[in-house]
Protein backbone atom coordinates (compact mmCIF):
# COMPACT_ATOMS: atom_id res chain seq x y z
CA UNK A 1 0.00 0.00 0.00
CA UNK A 2 1.75 3.53 -1.09
CA UNK A 3 2.62 5.85 2.33
CA UNK A 4 0.77 8.51 0.26
CA UNK A 5 -1.91 8.44 -2.18
CA UNK A 6 -2.34 11.84 -3.23
CA UNK A 7 1.09 14.39 -2.90
CA UNK A 8 0.48 18.13 -3.74
CA UNK A 9 4.25 19.77 -3.79
CA UNK A 10 3.87 23.73 -4.17
CA UNK A 11 7.08 25.34 -5.02
CA UNK A 12 8.40 21.79 -6.96
CA UNK A 13 12.47 23.56 -6.47
CA UNK A 14 15.11 22.10 -5.37
CA UNK A 15 13.49 20.69 -2.01
CA UNK A 16 10.46 20.16 -3.17
CA UNK A 17 11.28 18.15 -6.32
CA UNK A 18 14.12 16.36 -4.01
CA UNK A 19 11.04 15.43 -1.47
CA UNK A 20 8.95 14.19 -4.47
CA UNK A 21 11.77 12.37 -6.34
CA UNK A 22 12.53 10.32 -3.25
CA UNK A 23 8.91 9.37 -2.42
CA UNK A 24 8.41 8.24 -6.31
CA UNK A 25 7.55 5.02 -5.73
CA UNK A 26 5.95 5.25 -2.24
CA UNK A 27 3.17 7.97 -3.60
CA UNK A 28 0.36 7.04 -6.21
CA UNK A 29 0.38 10.48 -8.09
CA UNK A 30 1.98 13.60 -7.33
CA UNK A 31 0.96 16.83 -8.50
CA UNK A 32 2.69 20.07 -8.70
CA UNK A 33 1.40 23.92 -8.00
CA UNK A 34 3.47 27.03 -7.89
CA UNK A 35 3.33 30.34 -9.52
CA UNK A 36 6.25 29.89 -12.41
CA UNK A 37 4.14 27.81 -14.87
CA UNK A 38 8.00 27.15 -16.52
CA UNK A 39 9.46 25.33 -13.74
CA UNK A 40 6.04 23.16 -13.49
CA UNK A 41 6.25 22.40 -16.87
CA UNK A 42 10.10 21.55 -16.41
CA UNK A 43 9.32 19.29 -13.22
CA UNK A 44 6.48 17.54 -15.30
CA UNK A 45 9.15 16.67 -18.54
CA UNK A 46 11.80 15.56 -15.97
CA UNK A 47 9.56 12.82 -14.02
CA UNK A 48 9.10 14.84 -10.95
CA UNK A 49 5.49 15.50 -10.00
CA UNK A 50 2.36 13.56 -13.26
CA UNK A 51 0.66 16.48 -12.66
CA UNK A 52 0.06 20.51 -12.82
CA UNK A 53 -2.81 21.89 -10.51
CA UNK A 54 -4.06 25.51 -11.73
CA UNK A 55 -5.32 26.37 -8.68
CA UNK A 56 -5.46 25.61 -5.18
CA UNK A 57 -9.09 24.19 -5.17
CA UNK A 58 -8.26 21.70 -7.68
CA UNK A 59 -4.66 21.12 -6.02
CA UNK A 60 -6.70 19.72 -2.90
CA UNK A 61 -8.99 17.81 -4.48
CA UNK A 62 -8.63 14.53 -3.17
CA UNK A 63 -5.15 15.73 -1.44
CA UNK A 64 -3.56 13.32 1.24
CA UNK A 65 -0.12 15.07 2.03
CA UNK A 66 0.77 18.68 1.20
CA UNK A 67 4.50 19.87 1.34
CA UNK A 68 4.62 23.44 0.73
CA UNK A 69 8.45 24.38 -0.34
CA UNK A 70 8.45 27.86 -1.74
CA UNK A 71 10.58 30.57 -0.21
CA UNK A 72 9.00 31.08 3.50
CA UNK A 73 7.79 35.02 2.68
CA UNK A 74 5.15 33.17 0.09
CA UNK A 75 3.57 30.77 3.27
CA UNK A 76 1.18 33.34 4.66
CA UNK A 77 -0.19 33.94 1.25
CA UNK A 78 -0.34 30.63 0.18
CA UNK A 79 -1.70 29.58 3.35
CA UNK A 80 -4.95 31.79 2.81
CA UNK A 81 -5.27 30.66 -0.66
CA UNK A 82 -5.68 26.95 0.55
CA UNK A 83 -7.56 27.29 3.59
CA UNK A 84 -11.12 27.41 1.69
CA UNK A 85 -10.66 24.29 -0.10
CA UNK A 86 -8.50 22.05 2.26
CA UNK A 87 -10.55 18.40 2.90
CA UNK A 88 -10.35 17.51 6.96
CA UNK A 89 -8.81 14.32 6.05
CA UNK A 90 -5.49 16.38 3.95
CA UNK A 91 -2.39 16.30 6.25
CA UNK A 92 -0.12 19.54 5.62
CA UNK A 93 3.71 20.43 6.35
CA UNK A 94 6.26 22.81 5.15
CA UNK A 95 10.32 22.75 4.57
CA UNK A 96 10.55 26.40 5.59
CA UNK A 97 13.80 27.33 7.13
CA UNK A 98 12.33 29.57 9.56
CA UNK A 99 9.28 28.51 12.04
CA UNK A 100 7.61 31.25 14.02
CA UNK A 101 6.42 32.91 10.91
CA UNK A 102 4.98 29.61 9.62
CA UNK A 103 3.10 29.18 13.08
CA UNK A 104 1.71 32.60 12.57
CA UNK A 105 0.51 31.76 9.14
CA UNK A 106 -0.98 28.59 10.45
CA UNK A 107 -3.04 30.68 13.47
CA UNK A 108 -4.05 32.90 11.08
CA UNK A 109 -5.50 30.80 8.50
CA UNK A 110 -5.10 27.31 8.87
CA UNK A 111 -7.32 27.53 12.60
CA UNK A 112 -10.13 24.56 11.71
CA UNK A 113 -6.91 22.79 10.60
CA UNK A 114 -4.50 22.25 13.35
CA UNK A 115 -4.63 18.59 14.48
CA UNK A 116 -3.14 17.99 10.76
CA UNK A 117 -0.77 20.69 10.30
CA UNK A 118 2.85 19.88 10.82
CA UNK A 119 5.63 22.51 10.75
CA UNK A 120 9.32 20.45 9.38
CA UNK A 121 12.39 21.71 8.11
CA UNK A 122 14.70 19.51 6.40
CA UNK A 123 18.54 19.80 6.64
CA UNK A 124 19.57 19.93 3.48
CA UNK A 125 20.34 21.44 0.75
CA UNK A 126 23.15 23.05 -1.41
CA UNK A 127 24.04 26.30 -3.19
CA UNK A 128 22.18 25.14 -6.57
CA UNK A 129 18.57 26.12 -6.71
CA UNK A 130 15.44 25.09 -9.37
CA UNK A 131 13.88 21.60 -10.22
CA UNK A 132 16.58 20.66 -12.22
CA UNK A 133 18.87 20.09 -9.24
CA UNK A 134 16.64 17.75 -7.41
CA UNK A 135 17.77 14.38 -6.42
CA UNK A 136 16.06 11.41 -4.58
CA UNK A 137 19.13 11.49 -2.36
CA UNK A 138 19.46 14.69 -1.31
CA UNK A 139 18.08 13.62 2.01
CA UNK A 140 20.07 10.68 2.55
CA UNK A 141 21.54 10.81 6.01
CA UNK A 142 20.32 14.34 6.38
CA UNK A 143 18.13 15.55 9.84
CA UNK A 144 14.79 16.88 9.40
CA UNK A 145 13.35 18.68 12.41
CA UNK A 146 9.62 18.60 12.98
CA UNK A 147 8.21 21.08 15.07
CA UNK A 148 4.74 19.98 16.38
CA UNK A 149 2.00 21.92 17.80
CA UNK A 150 0.39 20.91 20.64
CA UNK A 151 -3.01 20.87 18.67
CA UNK A 152 -1.36 18.42 16.51
CA UNK A 153 -2.95 14.76 15.90
CA UNK A 154 -0.31 11.84 16.52
CA UNK A 155 -1.58 10.09 13.48
CA UNK A 156 -0.73 13.49 11.40
CA UNK A 157 2.94 13.89 13.08
CA UNK A 158 3.73 10.15 12.21
CA UNK A 159 3.13 10.37 8.53
CA UNK A 160 4.77 13.00 8.72
CA UNK A 161 7.81 11.66 10.34
CA UNK A 162 7.57 8.49 7.85
CA UNK A 163 7.70 10.42 4.73
CA UNK A 164 10.94 11.64 5.62
CA UNK A 165 12.21 8.84 7.08
CA UNK A 166 10.87 7.50 3.82
CA UNK A 167 13.35 9.70 1.96
CA UNK A 168 16.63 8.79 3.91
CA UNK A 169 16.39 11.29 6.59
CA UNK A 170 16.46 11.21 10.48
CA UNK A 171 13.81 12.98 12.05
CA UNK A 172 14.14 15.09 15.50
CA UNK A 173 11.75 17.02 17.47
CA UNK A 174 12.64 20.76 18.62
CA UNK A 175 10.08 23.43 19.67
CA UNK A 176 9.68 26.14 17.22
CA UNK A 177 11.82 29.09 19.45
CA UNK A 178 14.78 26.81 19.44
CA UNK A 179 14.73 26.30 15.90
CA UNK A 180 14.84 29.22 15.05
CA UNK A 181 17.72 30.22 17.26
CA UNK A 182 19.64 27.27 16.50
CA UNK A 183 19.74 28.17 12.82
CA UNK A 184 19.91 31.24 13.18
CA UNK A 185 23.30 30.58 14.90
CA UNK A 186 24.79 27.85 12.54
CA UNK A 187 23.06 28.70 9.31
CA UNK A 188 21.34 31.95 8.47
CA UNK A 189 24.41 33.73 10.09
CA UNK A 190 26.81 32.01 8.18
CA UNK A 191 25.03 33.06 5.15
CA UNK A 192 24.66 36.48 5.48
CA UNK A 193 28.50 36.68 6.57
CA UNK A 194 29.47 35.23 3.16
CA UNK A 195 26.67 37.20 1.25
CA UNK A 196 28.28 39.54 2.70
CA UNK A 197 31.75 39.30 1.88
CA UNK A 198 30.95 38.50 -1.66
CA UNK A 199 29.09 41.56 -2.16
CA UNK A 200 31.46 43.96 -0.38
CA UNK A 201 34.39 42.53 -2.77
CA UNK A 202 32.64 42.75 -5.95
CA UNK A 203 31.98 46.08 -5.24
CA UNK A 204 35.32 47.50 -5.43
CA UNK A 205 37.16 48.83 -8.63
CA UNK A 206 39.81 46.07 -8.00
CA UNK A 207 37.41 43.15 -7.82
CA UNK A 208 39.21 41.38 -10.77
CA UNK A 209 42.33 41.06 -9.12
CA UNK A 210 41.10 40.30 -6.25
CA UNK A 211 38.61 37.82 -7.18
CA UNK A 212 41.95 36.17 -9.62
CA UNK A 213 43.73 35.44 -6.67
CA UNK A 214 41.47 33.76 -4.70
CA UNK A 215 41.69 30.25 -3.92
CA UNK A 216 40.37 27.23 -1.74
CA UNK A 217 39.62 29.25 1.92
CA UNK A 218 37.58 31.36 -0.42
CA UNK A 219 36.48 28.91 -2.26
CA UNK A 220 34.86 27.23 0.84
CA UNK A 221 33.80 30.37 2.62
CA UNK A 222 32.15 31.73 -0.16
CA UNK A 223 30.23 28.69 -1.60
CA UNK A 224 27.20 29.19 0.32
CA UNK A 225 27.03 33.16 -1.37
CA UNK A 226 25.90 31.41 -4.28
CA UNK A 227 22.54 30.76 -2.73
CA UNK A 228 19.29 31.80 -3.71
CA UNK A 229 18.69 35.22 -3.59
CA UNK A 230 14.58 35.33 -2.87
CA UNK A 231 15.02 31.95 -0.46
CA UNK A 232 17.65 33.69 1.84
CA UNK A 233 16.17 37.51 1.88
CA UNK A 234 12.84 35.73 3.49
CA UNK A 235 14.69 33.33 5.44
CA UNK A 236 16.56 36.65 6.90
CA UNK A 237 13.21 38.30 7.39
CA UNK A 238 11.65 35.81 8.65
CA UNK A 239 14.12 35.09 11.46
CA UNK A 240 15.10 38.89 11.77
CA UNK A 241 14.72 39.04 15.17
CA UNK A 242 16.98 35.74 16.30
CA UNK A 243 19.50 36.80 13.06
CA UNK A 244 19.76 40.16 14.43
CA UNK A 245 20.71 38.77 17.97
CA UNK A 246 22.84 36.05 16.22
CA UNK A 247 25.03 39.14 13.97
CA UNK A 248 25.49 41.21 17.05
CA UNK A 249 27.05 38.47 19.44
CA UNK A 250 29.23 37.90 16.27
CA UNK A 251 29.89 41.89 16.15
CA UNK A 252 31.16 41.41 19.89
CA UNK A 253 33.53 38.57 18.85
CA UNK A 254 34.81 40.52 16.06
CA UNK A 255 34.95 43.80 18.12
CA UNK A 256 37.53 41.39 20.30
CA UNK A 257 39.27 40.20 17.65
CA UNK A 258 39.59 43.94 16.15
CA UNK A 259 41.04 44.57 19.45
CA UNK A 260 43.68 41.90 20.21
CA UNK A 261 45.12 42.81 16.45
CA UNK A 262 45.13 46.40 16.99
CA UNK A 263 47.06 46.12 19.94
CA UNK A 264 49.52 43.23 18.28
CA UNK A 265 47.95 40.39 20.94
CA UNK A 266 49.57 37.35 19.62
CA UNK A 267 48.78 35.02 22.86
CA UNK A 268 44.97 35.68 22.62
CA UNK A 269 44.36 35.64 18.65
CA UNK A 270 46.47 32.18 19.13
CA UNK A 271 44.22 31.37 21.93
CA UNK A 272 40.99 32.00 19.99
CA UNK A 273 42.16 30.62 16.97
CA UNK A 274 43.52 27.24 19.06
CA UNK A 275 39.62 26.54 20.92
CA UNK A 276 38.04 27.33 17.48
CA UNK A 277 40.46 24.78 15.55
CA UNK A 278 39.69 22.45 18.26
CA UNK A 279 36.01 22.34 18.26
CA UNK A 280 35.35 22.47 14.83
CA UNK A 281 37.64 19.68 14.50
CA UNK A 282 35.77 17.82 17.17
CA UNK A 283 32.55 18.89 15.14
CA UNK A 284 34.35 17.59 11.79
CA UNK A 285 34.86 13.94 13.27
CA UNK A 286 31.18 13.84 14.55
CA UNK A 287 29.86 14.37 11.21
CA UNK A 288 32.14 12.04 9.61
CA UNK A 289 30.81 9.50 12.06
CA UNK A 290 27.22 10.14 11.23
CA UNK A 291 27.80 10.48 7.80
CA UNK A 292 26.76 13.88 7.76
CA UNK B 1 71.25 17.71 -15.04
CA UNK B 2 69.40 18.19 -11.62
CA UNK B 3 67.64 21.32 -11.40
CA UNK B 4 68.88 22.05 -7.90
CA UNK B 5 72.08 20.25 -5.79
CA UNK B 6 71.20 20.80 -2.04
CA UNK B 7 67.77 21.73 -1.22
CA UNK B 8 67.69 23.25 1.95
CA UNK B 9 64.30 23.47 3.67
CA UNK B 10 63.50 24.89 6.83
CA UNK B 11 60.23 24.12 8.04
CA UNK B 12 59.10 20.61 7.06
CA UNK B 13 55.57 20.79 7.31
CA UNK B 14 53.03 21.11 4.93
CA UNK B 15 54.21 23.38 2.47
CA UNK B 16 57.57 23.04 2.78
CA UNK B 17 57.11 18.72 2.67
CA UNK B 18 54.80 19.38 -0.66
CA UNK B 19 57.86 21.34 -2.32
CA UNK B 20 60.25 18.73 -1.23
CA UNK B 21 57.78 16.32 -2.31
CA UNK B 22 57.40 17.46 -6.16
CA UNK B 23 60.90 18.22 -6.36
CA UNK B 24 62.69 14.53 -5.72
CA UNK B 25 63.30 13.41 -9.00
CA UNK B 26 64.70 17.26 -9.78
CA UNK B 27 67.11 17.58 -6.58
CA UNK B 28 70.01 15.76 -5.37
CA UNK B 29 69.72 15.95 -2.02
CA UNK B 30 67.04 17.56 0.62
CA UNK B 31 67.91 18.87 3.64
CA UNK B 32 65.74 19.75 6.49
CA UNK B 33 66.06 22.00 9.26
CA UNK B 34 63.63 23.17 11.78
CA UNK B 35 62.84 23.55 15.63
CA UNK B 36 61.09 20.62 15.92
CA UNK B 37 63.61 17.04 15.94
CA UNK B 38 60.30 15.04 16.33
CA UNK B 39 58.76 16.67 12.96
CA UNK B 40 62.06 16.23 11.00
CA UNK B 41 62.32 12.48 12.20
CA UNK B 42 59.49 11.91 11.13
CA UNK B 43 59.78 13.84 7.31
CA UNK B 44 63.16 11.24 7.06
CA UNK B 45 61.18 8.82 8.05
CA UNK B 46 58.74 9.51 5.02
CA UNK B 47 61.85 10.03 2.27
CA UNK B 48 60.47 13.53 2.65
CA UNK B 49 64.37 14.85 3.02
CA UNK B 50 67.62 12.98 3.29
CA UNK B 51 68.89 14.51 6.15
CA UNK B 52 68.20 16.59 9.11
CA UNK B 53 70.76 19.87 9.37
CA UNK B 54 71.65 20.24 13.06
CA UNK B 55 72.29 23.82 12.81
CA UNK B 56 72.46 26.92 9.72
CA UNK B 57 76.33 26.48 9.48
CA UNK B 58 75.88 22.79 8.63
CA UNK B 59 72.54 23.66 6.76
CA UNK B 60 73.71 26.30 4.78
CA UNK B 61 77.35 24.36 3.70
CA UNK B 62 77.10 23.52 -0.04
CA UNK B 63 73.69 24.74 -0.42
CA UNK B 64 72.15 25.56 -3.71
CA UNK B 65 68.72 26.71 -2.68
CA UNK B 66 66.81 27.65 0.81
CA UNK B 67 63.21 27.58 1.09
CA UNK B 68 61.87 29.07 4.32
CA UNK B 69 58.52 27.57 5.33
CA UNK B 70 57.96 27.78 8.87
CA UNK B 71 55.24 30.03 10.04
CA UNK B 72 55.91 34.09 9.25
CA UNK B 73 56.67 34.90 12.74
CA UNK B 74 60.06 33.03 12.93
CA UNK B 75 61.21 34.83 9.69
CA UNK B 76 63.52 37.11 11.65
CA UNK B 77 65.27 35.41 13.59
CA UNK B 78 65.68 32.62 11.03
CA UNK B 79 67.22 35.35 9.08
CA UNK B 80 69.15 36.49 11.47
CA UNK B 81 71.03 32.81 12.16
CA UNK B 82 71.25 32.28 8.30
CA UNK B 83 73.38 35.32 7.87
CA UNK B 84 76.81 34.22 9.09
CA UNK B 85 76.50 31.14 7.06
CA UNK B 86 75.04 31.90 4.13
CA UNK B 87 77.49 31.47 0.64
CA UNK B 88 77.55 33.81 -2.05
CA UNK B 89 75.87 31.04 -4.56
CA UNK B 90 72.55 29.93 -2.65
CA UNK B 91 69.19 31.34 -3.52
CA UNK B 92 67.14 32.27 -0.47
CA UNK B 93 63.21 32.16 -1.03
CA UNK B 94 60.44 31.59 1.45
CA UNK B 95 56.87 30.84 1.20
CA UNK B 96 55.55 33.29 3.90
CA UNK B 97 51.64 34.42 3.00
CA UNK B 98 52.28 37.89 4.08
CA UNK B 99 55.45 39.48 2.46
CA UNK B 100 56.74 43.13 3.94
CA UNK B 101 57.63 41.45 7.25
CA UNK B 102 59.42 39.76 5.49
CA UNK B 103 61.15 42.36 3.13
CA UNK B 104 61.65 43.81 6.47
CA UNK B 105 63.79 41.16 7.80
CA UNK B 106 65.63 40.54 4.69
CA UNK B 107 66.90 44.61 4.94
CA UNK B 108 67.88 43.65 8.65
CA UNK B 109 69.76 41.10 7.97
CA UNK B 110 70.34 39.89 4.40
CA UNK B 111 71.94 43.06 2.87
CA UNK B 112 74.67 41.41 1.33
CA UNK B 113 73.01 38.59 0.07
CA UNK B 114 69.85 41.10 -1.65
CA UNK B 115 70.74 39.80 -5.37
CA UNK B 116 69.60 36.01 -4.35
CA UNK B 117 66.64 36.44 -2.04
CA UNK B 118 63.71 36.38 -3.93
CA UNK B 119 60.26 36.28 -1.58
CA UNK B 120 57.62 34.08 -2.98
CA UNK B 121 53.76 32.70 -1.56
CA UNK B 122 52.42 29.81 -2.96
CA UNK B 123 48.72 29.99 -3.38
CA UNK B 124 47.93 26.25 -1.91
CA UNK B 125 47.15 24.28 1.72
CA UNK B 126 44.47 23.00 3.36
CA UNK B 127 43.03 23.15 6.74
CA UNK B 128 45.66 20.46 7.71
CA UNK B 129 48.96 20.80 8.50
CA UNK B 130 52.18 18.85 9.22
CA UNK B 131 54.63 16.97 7.28
CA UNK B 132 52.17 13.65 6.67
CA UNK B 133 49.86 15.93 5.04
CA UNK B 134 52.36 16.82 2.68
CA UNK B 135 51.30 15.54 -1.23
CA UNK B 136 53.69 16.21 -4.40
CA UNK B 137 50.68 17.42 -5.90
CA UNK B 138 49.50 20.26 -3.71
CA UNK B 139 50.97 22.91 -5.89
CA UNK B 140 49.58 21.12 -9.47
CA UNK B 141 47.37 23.72 -10.97
CA UNK B 142 47.85 26.39 -8.27
CA UNK B 143 49.20 29.44 -8.35
CA UNK B 144 52.76 31.09 -6.66
CA UNK B 145 53.17 34.90 -6.41
CA UNK B 146 56.81 36.17 -6.54
CA UNK B 147 57.50 39.93 -5.29
CA UNK B 148 61.00 40.04 -6.25
CA UNK B 149 63.34 42.44 -5.31
CA UNK B 150 64.62 45.68 -7.17
CA UNK B 151 67.83 44.30 -6.44
CA UNK B 152 67.35 40.42 -7.59
CA UNK B 153 69.91 38.91 -10.59
CA UNK B 154 67.37 37.61 -12.77
CA UNK B 155 69.17 34.02 -13.06
CA UNK B 156 67.71 33.57 -9.15
CA UNK B 157 64.56 34.96 -9.73
CA UNK B 158 64.44 32.56 -13.06
CA UNK B 159 65.20 29.88 -10.79
CA UNK B 160 62.51 30.21 -8.50
CA UNK B 161 60.62 30.50 -10.53
CA UNK B 162 61.35 27.45 -12.47
CA UNK B 163 61.62 25.51 -9.05
CA UNK B 164 57.15 26.22 -8.18
CA UNK B 165 56.82 25.37 -12.12
CA UNK B 166 58.47 22.33 -11.36
CA UNK B 167 56.16 21.51 -8.70
CA UNK B 168 53.37 22.41 -11.22
CA UNK B 169 52.70 25.75 -10.15
CA UNK B 170 51.91 28.60 -12.31
CA UNK B 171 53.92 31.70 -11.58
CA UNK B 172 52.80 35.60 -11.00
CA UNK B 173 54.53 38.36 -10.19
CA UNK B 174 53.35 40.92 -8.23
CA UNK B 175 54.78 44.26 -5.35
CA UNK B 176 54.92 43.01 -1.98
CA UNK B 177 52.27 45.87 -1.08
CA UNK B 178 49.39 44.33 -3.43
CA UNK B 179 50.36 41.01 -2.41
CA UNK B 180 49.49 42.04 0.93
CA UNK B 181 46.42 43.65 0.29
CA UNK B 182 45.16 41.18 -1.61
CA UNK B 183 45.43 38.39 0.30
CA UNK B 184 44.24 40.15 3.11
CA UNK B 185 40.82 40.71 1.49
CA UNK B 186 40.64 36.80 0.18
CA UNK B 187 42.22 34.55 2.43
CA UNK B 188 43.31 36.64 6.06
CA UNK B 189 40.28 37.80 6.63
CA UNK B 190 37.72 34.88 5.37
CA UNK B 191 39.81 32.77 7.94
CA UNK B 192 39.78 35.70 10.80
CA UNK B 193 35.72 35.47 10.36
CA UNK B 194 35.59 31.49 9.93
CA UNK B 195 38.01 31.40 13.33
CA UNK B 196 35.63 33.99 15.08
CA UNK B 197 32.40 32.40 14.09
CA UNK B 198 33.72 28.67 15.30
CA UNK B 199 35.29 30.42 18.96
CA UNK B 200 32.10 32.44 19.55
CA UNK B 201 29.62 29.71 18.74
CA UNK B 202 32.21 26.87 20.55
CA UNK B 203 32.22 29.39 23.94
CA UNK B 204 28.17 29.40 24.19
CA UNK B 205 26.21 27.00 27.42
CA UNK B 206 24.28 25.05 24.40
CA UNK B 207 27.17 24.76 21.93
CA UNK B 208 26.49 21.20 21.70
CA UNK B 209 23.28 21.32 20.14
CA UNK B 210 24.21 24.59 18.43
CA UNK B 211 26.92 21.82 16.44
CA UNK B 212 24.19 18.78 16.86
CA UNK B 213 22.32 21.17 14.14
CA UNK B 214 25.28 22.16 11.67
CA UNK B 215 25.06 21.44 8.21
CA UNK B 216 26.81 21.54 4.81
CA UNK B 217 26.93 25.35 4.85
CA UNK B 218 28.82 25.91 8.57
CA UNK B 219 31.04 22.96 7.03
CA UNK B 220 32.44 24.89 4.30
CA UNK B 221 32.31 28.27 6.34
CA UNK B 222 34.32 26.63 8.99
CA UNK B 223 36.54 24.29 7.07
CA UNK B 224 39.44 26.65 7.19
CA UNK B 225 38.94 27.32 11.20
CA UNK B 226 40.52 24.18 11.27
CA UNK B 227 43.97 25.74 10.28
CA UNK B 228 47.25 26.09 12.08
CA UNK B 229 46.59 28.70 15.13
CA UNK B 230 50.40 29.42 15.43
CA UNK B 231 50.33 30.39 11.49
CA UNK B 232 47.50 32.08 11.27
CA UNK B 233 48.44 34.25 14.40
CA UNK B 234 51.92 34.91 12.69
CA UNK B 235 49.82 36.14 9.57
CA UNK B 236 47.51 37.82 11.31
CA UNK B 237 50.20 40.11 13.33
CA UNK B 238 52.39 40.25 10.16
CA UNK B 239 49.46 41.61 7.84
CA UNK B 240 48.16 43.51 11.02
CA UNK B 241 47.82 46.44 8.76
CA UNK B 242 46.35 45.46 5.78
CA UNK B 243 44.07 43.25 7.66
CA UNK B 244 42.94 45.69 10.19
CA UNK B 245 41.68 48.05 6.77
CA UNK B 246 40.11 44.95 5.51
CA UNK B 247 38.04 44.04 8.80
CA UNK B 248 37.14 47.31 9.12
CA UNK B 249 35.52 47.73 5.17
CA UNK B 250 33.75 44.14 5.97
CA UNK B 251 32.22 45.71 9.42
CA UNK B 252 30.65 48.55 7.10
CA UNK B 253 29.03 45.82 4.95
CA UNK B 254 27.55 44.20 8.48
CA UNK B 255 26.53 47.87 9.84
CA UNK B 256 24.76 48.14 6.14
CA UNK B 257 23.43 44.61 6.30
CA UNK B 258 22.34 44.85 9.75
CA UNK B 259 20.51 48.25 9.26
CA UNK B 260 18.49 46.46 6.52
CA UNK B 261 17.21 43.60 8.56
CA UNK B 262 16.65 46.27 11.27
CA UNK B 263 14.21 47.87 8.96
CA UNK B 264 13.15 45.03 7.23
CA UNK B 265 14.42 45.95 3.55
CA UNK B 266 13.51 42.84 1.24
CA UNK B 267 14.55 44.35 -1.75
CA UNK B 268 17.79 45.66 -0.66
CA UNK B 269 18.45 42.97 0.82
CA UNK B 270 18.38 40.53 -1.81
CA UNK B 271 20.06 43.04 -4.20
CA UNK B 272 23.10 42.18 -2.24
CA UNK B 273 22.07 38.69 -1.97
CA UNK B 274 21.82 38.77 -5.96
CA UNK B 275 24.83 40.23 -6.73
CA UNK B 276 26.78 38.40 -4.40
CA UNK B 277 25.53 35.69 -5.73
CA UNK B 278 26.53 36.72 -9.15
CA UNK B 279 29.66 37.54 -8.30
CA UNK B 280 30.37 34.04 -7.21
CA UNK B 281 28.87 32.05 -9.73
CA UNK B 282 30.98 34.19 -12.19
CA UNK B 283 34.17 32.95 -10.08
CA UNK B 284 33.05 29.72 -8.88
CA UNK B 285 32.91 29.16 -13.43
CA UNK B 286 36.49 31.04 -13.84
CA UNK B 287 37.64 28.62 -11.36
CA UNK B 288 36.44 25.54 -13.07
CA UNK B 289 37.80 26.42 -16.55
CA UNK B 290 41.58 27.33 -14.83
CA UNK B 291 41.32 24.07 -12.80
CA UNK B 292 42.02 25.89 -9.74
Amino acid sequence: MALIGKLVVCGVGLIGGSFALALREKVDRITGIGRSKESLERARALGVIDDIAPDWASALDGADFVLLSMPVGQTDAIMEAMSPHLQSHTVVTDAGSTKHNVLYSIHSHLVGHLPRVVPAHPIAGTEKSGVQAASAMLFQGKRTVITPLPENDPAAVELVRNAWQACGASVVEMSPQDHDRVFAAVSHLPHLLSFGLVHELAGRANAELLFSHAASGFRDFTRIAASHPEMWRDICLANRQALLGELDQYLGELALIRSLLLSGNGPRLEQIFEEARQARAKWGEGQAVNGG
